[in-house]
């Protein structure tokens, strides 16, 4: 993680904001999965325990391609080709990682609501951090959104 | 990054939430650095540059503090011997992380205002980590002042 956080404080635009929200949320859904290994085993508790494992999985892979979308409109407008279809990509890991981290919220309540009270402190967390990601990741679609329509009015 | 979000989301109770505050915290100084550094150069964005990643550094510290003060809280439980030693230790963590999270998203606040407009999305994700940040450390803060409480009326 401190590699992460160190290649976000540098001065390269990537990883960026995207990247972070991705990240923040991830950490959300690993809370949910520890607050849930830490609850009493229902039948729902294993259903929340496996969907935190998946989302967590997808939001690091989301963490790693919203840079490589970044990179390919930098690369786009440097080249003066493929801007639109690198704006919508970029626009797309973002919606993405919003559409999951509202679901990381939605468990994180649950657990906040159903789970073992000691680990009360932990599922409040995860709601936190997945409402910041969803906000992080809201500000990137809109960022991308202006670029497109500005790219759009241009042509 | 990843070693970490899976350490968080085994079924150990470290790291947990005041950890993951203190990592969401450290990734919002890493954006205030880096849209600084996009920023152009006066005496005011160099002293934001430095205060961010000093503050970086002290919260990836606290993340580390974080898991050892919970474990000398189980610990001490495990022990019965030293365990408002522990859970005011594992109290004062979170404090800090909460202080030192509102200094950043201050930071934050200002790049929004006054960073390089291009990176206002990633100036935003650090405003809203750094506010999950404190309130995810502040009920860590509040589950020990409970323990604490009760500690003392048990005496």
């Amino acid at each position: 993680m401190n590699k992460f956080i160190e290649d976000l404080a540098s001065s390269r635009p990537t990883p960026g904001g995207g990247a972070a929200a991705a990240m923040a949320g991830a950490m959300a859904a690993g809370l949910v999965e520890m607050t849930a290994k830490l609850t009493e085993q229902t039948k729902r508790i294993e259903q929340i325990k496996q969907s935190g494992a998946e989302l967590r999985k997808r939001l690091l892979e989301l963490a790693e391609e919203d840079c490589q979308a970044f990179e390919a409109v930098m690369a786009a407008y440097k080249n003066k080709t493929g801007k639109k279809e690198a704006l919508e990509w970029a626009m797309r890991v973002p919606e993405e990682t919003m559409r999951i981290c509202q679901e990381v919220e939605k468990l994180a309540q649950e657990m906040v609501e159903t789970g073992n009270k000691n680990a009360i402190s932990d599922a409040k967390s995860a709601v936190y951090l997945a409402q910041a990601a969803q906000k992080s990741a809201q500000e990137n679609v809109e960022i991308n959104k202006i670029a497109l329509t500005k790219l759009k009015n241009n042509e």
